[in-house]
């Protein structure tokens, strides 16, 4: 299924009126200001946000998962939900793909069906945190800390044979994220278990083309309920180190302890070069895995600002990969991700609102009061007319989620695929 | 020291045409929408919150306390303070006393500067977390809920003291913030503490004029760092329930555990008609006491959101006490109130845009998705408007933060009073 | 598959000399310290806790599953399994059971291979988190709580079947766990949630047998990631007490938000009269429902502490329901079920040593430092001794856990049911 | 004041048959186990921990001091109050001064006093957290990462004043913590704060002799409630990096986020040669600052593991900087500090005692049932003979504790320095 652009001029049309008044009216207020409008809202046109392929399904927890209706039966079903949500929103450009679970049969065919949607592969993401069907070696006592060996060099094996799917779809980096660790004290040796990771991280690295790049996550815990091999910023930026110049520490929202600066940590990073990607979701409790901006959202504009900082002054970090790791457990996962998708954007067009230069100033002058306001005054903008510009210069959805639910496209998806498909995933 | 109106609106003058455009032109969005624009700024004018009188000078840390400048060093500087901050913001009507440090020696005279000022005394508070010099008995080991029996006589002595100067100014409740609890486990009878506690509240209860109203405060930690009497709102609410109808549970955001869900607490006293007070700070740690709004601002429009459910909804509960408690250890603490005012408004003012209809509506049809997006929208929007209206209505200034310092206000505070005067509290 | 007499005496044979010499010299030092050693012994004897039938297969976390070998495929099996635990350890005398997971066909049966192992059924498990095959209602949005009456009914009717079943086993109560809440802010109304529930709640209690009890769980999060309805102890304490005098409020140690003081939770509701029932387990982030006492012995020490003192005191509150309800991710169920019992009952006879009479006095004098010596000279003391004899005097294991390995239990469950057989539960 | 031996033979003589006869019964049981005891009761006596002058007085928090008796007015006293706990526990054999509360007047007497009570002067601290009376900056605004360039010069001169003052008593290292940190977002430039926090450590760094190390604290929170320069290990270990290969990272307990394994960052560090130094408290909520080993016993003795673990294994990581970094709020300083060296002492002798060989085996067979069964055999096990037989054989006092109270020490104190007097710190 594909939304065309008429049926998306069709759907805006109503609003448009309306939009261009909401949009002058700020505008002018924001020029005065002195904020060049047109270059803010090409920024916000260029964010590509990636779209996991698990992440179109119903997610669930320990305690058991209510199905949702429609969900993409197979690799090339998940890319047209992808093609839909860049299609409403124009800001999911990308599609970051999870082996085994979307190992392609054609290559030629899924790269085209991408290309049809305007859809790049982003980084590509490897598991070693379940066993499957038919694995010789199990990973339940590790994989790329195990210290069965036989296990271990499965688990190097299996990055590197994602790193050939993904060389054949045009990935350039992958996503590692580490289950491993332990859930009782003195289950292993963390000494050991750091050295193996290293080690596999390393064999890992060797095996990537130059000019690939490798993204470390980190996670307090969870699946392990005692410790997490890389369980902070500070094990996985050791490791990236370790490894060399093009492995970087990749942060995802939920993965701190509570009450963590997380702003803090990604400045830091970036000031050393050293911030790969990031995965945005939200979250009260844990890694609640929860719609982007739904829980925290100031917080996650005071990380917008500090990412924003660093990509002007830090031209020692790379280009970030952004993507959405949320699980929907009660949402239609398309809409989920569309308001996940609209927070970000708002987030960042906040951000991008920050008048640098009198920050800057407030601050060398201790005006501690000033600075509040200056973020603030950013922060209580309502900036959607901001957004709905942007996609509508690139031919999206002025109202992504009402124009989803006006054109029936769910209603679509369940007559296309069925109604009880259930997406590969979590 | 009082600012006039005509100053107020000298500082004004340059503004008013952009406010009116840009008020009018969210009027007309809204009004559009709905709302009856003149109802929610008729609210947001009525809605007046206590400032408590250790406030007005900078606060501080186990580790040290930095001064500030032209702090009040008398109840009737105290009383000025506020009395500028309610000229400024004209939704800081009222003024919260802690005995012993604000007791007055001439009470004429300070209601009748409250009245100038155009102040009522709100909630009055006692304070058995410390000994008072000269003190026969000390709180090290307790104060309401002290086994030793001396101790605990004097500390309902100082409530009842403190009920009896309240009645001099027109307080009509006390807020009892009760430290007791114990650093090591074992050090007292969690049992017999708690029964004493309940037992001196009662005592307390019974001296308090028909109509006043009691309020209990609960706190997890600090100063107390193994268990404190009072720790949660389940026995605030017991103990409440305990001493009679006029005794209720007082709610401060900096007292819950990590990750509480404050808002549902909110809610579930307010069904059961015990909700009494509430102190405004905001938080990322713990206590933090810090300015509102300025760490968490959705979690505050969530608690807001309930708050006004249940000012609607919940005849069975009272009115409720408003007031700020937050420390300010790096701002000028009038600025620092000014800017939590207007956070406080700004939540109000977004709470009353949700559309409950419809939010109902939505509730009905599990529509998860559509319920975020009517509490979304409503917070998205930039209310600033409708608080520049409120305020200018009564005669306050357009922007309060600004006008302070175009006016010099601290400035004038330090002639007048010196630079070096320190006051009391924290 | 069931342990016999001989069997255990063979294997305890070559530890007993040992035993009797540590046993002596702790027992000589604990009389001379005022100590009645064998009362001590009797109340460890004594003490028994039940097994929920659903923690003897392997457990998984949303990430996945690694199984187990020979998991007990039916009802009978699990009844097996615990008294293969009761036989070995003589503290695991009750099985609590979980519908429709473990609903009997053949009640007589079930019955009297239970009284076989000297298994009395404790309290019995409903459950609305999940949806069963075939049911004509969800539970996606709430069971007891939900506003769709439908659902309503039929998780209340669900809950008076699970009164029937218990009632031809011989439970005398029913243990709610209410997963009922939401994952996004404005999901539902808080109010009417909870209304909802004390109705539905009221309407089982008034199902239930005279002589039966109603256990009332509360959690603050998952598998509900905003919030939960029963998600505080002041809140399950509310409704117990909506219900009547048989209703009670059931402490599981993984339900609490970080850094909860427990055991004063504990110790409030047994004064009040109001704590049922306890659940055992441990965790360090969330409720990891790890082996009991892996994580935190001192906590489960002082909540221990108190509950010895509330059924030393509190003869307003009932007789308590205790259960292990642990997850088994990587240890084999029975050996983390021995490990668990061999903690809960090192904590119980570490509390039974404190010595009361002078914590009291040190309490009363102040001395602080002297209260911690009481309880830290009651923790360090090495308690196995003891716990052996109480397991000898009742024909149990001298070390059960060495004794579960030389008899290959294991090995003949495998032999017996298959390698591959999973249980039913989470 | 000094405790001479025959006060403490004195003492001693009582309790010493029960003593033989209990250190004998255990010293069969686990020579038979395997353990050499004579060589473990050596390394106790061996291990000794400094004690920072700042403890010696009553601590407070910010709403209030509660103070004690016959507190040290001088360094002198102060000194005397540590040669006191070393006599009695013969494990507190440094002392850790901090300037500017400690300065000397007369270093050749401060060297002989300490010397007298066979005292080593170990890490002096630094203070930059505090403005000092007459100080030309204040540090309000930050000390070691201020923007203001003559605060920060201010800030290194202090330490290396600091670093004169340990040279000239014997020192060989300075430990620096920085509270420097922000209260609200957006009040400084991460990224600049951290840059020039590690330009200042460079300057100290190098003004420090070449045989000094330097440790680095971190911490996540407190006295700032946002953000902190240095706010977890990461950091430092970064910040210790590139000052060079005498620098290391300083890990206090109670500075880390809710839920932090602690145990791993320990671990990680002696690996990488980084971990310096070690301050011990205990903690339920934050930095809490309780006596050693009263909320988490077992946590202690995991992290002692790994300490035990490194000692042995990591030759690349230096000796260890043991210093105990607690508040006295509700008990006798003197008192908690006994209490708080038992604890350290215990928690060593029981991580002696695990089975490093079976622990490594059980590990590689990945039976996790067995590891946690080796762990918690050492853990278990009462090894205070063990911690009396090493006080006994230095000559120290079988009861530390008894042995200060039947010597009425604190009285004697009171008599020698009056009652009211106040020891410098917080």
């Amino acid at each position: 299924m594909q939304l065309n652009k008429e049926q998306l001029q069709s759907v805006n049309s109503g609003g448009l009126d309306r939009h261009e008044a909401e949009f002058d009216f700020l505008a002018d207020k924001l020029t005065a200001a002195g904020t060049d409008v047109e270059a803010l809202v090409g920024d916000l046109a260029d964010f590509q946000v990636a779209i996991p392929s698990w992440a179109l399904g119903a997610g669930g927890t320990r305690f058991g998962r209510f199905s949702f209706y429609g969900e993409p039966g197979s690799l090339e079903q998940k890319i047209d939900d992808v093609g839909i949500l860049h299609a409403l929103t124009q800001t999911a450009g990308a599609v970051s793909l999870h082996i085994p679970w979307d190992t392609p049969t054609d290559y030629v065919a899924v790269r085209e069906r991408a290309a049809d949607h305007g859809l790049a592969f982003d980084a590509i993401n490897s598991n070693t945190f379940q066993d499957q069907q038919g694995a010789a070696h199990s990973y339940k006592h590790g994989s790329l800390s195990a210290t069965d060996e036989a296990a271990r060099e499965q688990a190097i094996a299996h990055n590197l044979e994602v790193i050939e799917v993904g060389k054949k779809l045009g990935s350039k980096s992958l996503t590692v994220w580490l289950a491993d660790g332990t859930t009782f004290p003195g289950q292993r040796n963390f000494q050991r278990s750091l050295v193996q990771t290293e080690d596999s991280l390393k064999q890992i690295y060797a095996g990537m083309p130059a000019d690939w790049k490798l993204y470390i996550e980190y996670k307090p815990y969870e699946p392990n309920f005692y410790s997490t091999v890389i369980q902070d910023w500070g094990t996985s930026f050791m490791l990236a180190n370790a490894c060399g110049e093009r492995a970087y520490t990749l942060v995802d929202l939920g993965h701190h302890l509570p009450n963590s600066n997380i702003e803090q940590i990604v400045s830091t990073l970036m000031l050393k070069g050293k911030l790969g990607g990031f995965h945005f979701n939200d979250s009260k409790y844990g890694d609640d895995d929860l719609t982007v901006g739904s829980i925290k959202p100031y917080a996650l504009f005071l990380i917008f600002n500090e990412l924003v900082y660093g990509m002007r002054n830090n031209p020692q970090n790379p280009d970030l990969a952004w993507m959405i790791d949320a699980s929907h457990n009660v949402k239609d996962p398309l809409e989920d991700l569309i308001q996940s998708l609209e927070a970000i954007q708002e987030a960042y067009a906040k951000s991008l609102l920050v008048d640098q230069d009198r920050l800057s100033a407030a601050q060398a002058a201790h005006d501690v009061v000033e600075c509040q306001e200056i973020l603030q005054d950013a922060y209580r903008t309502d900036v959607r007319p901001l957004l709905q510009r942007a996609r509508l210069n690139r031919g999206g959805a002025l109202h992504p989620l009402r124009a989803y639910r006006k054109l029936d496209v769910r209603d679509a998806l369940v007559r296309e695929r069925g109604r009880n498909t259930v997406a590969t995933g979590l």
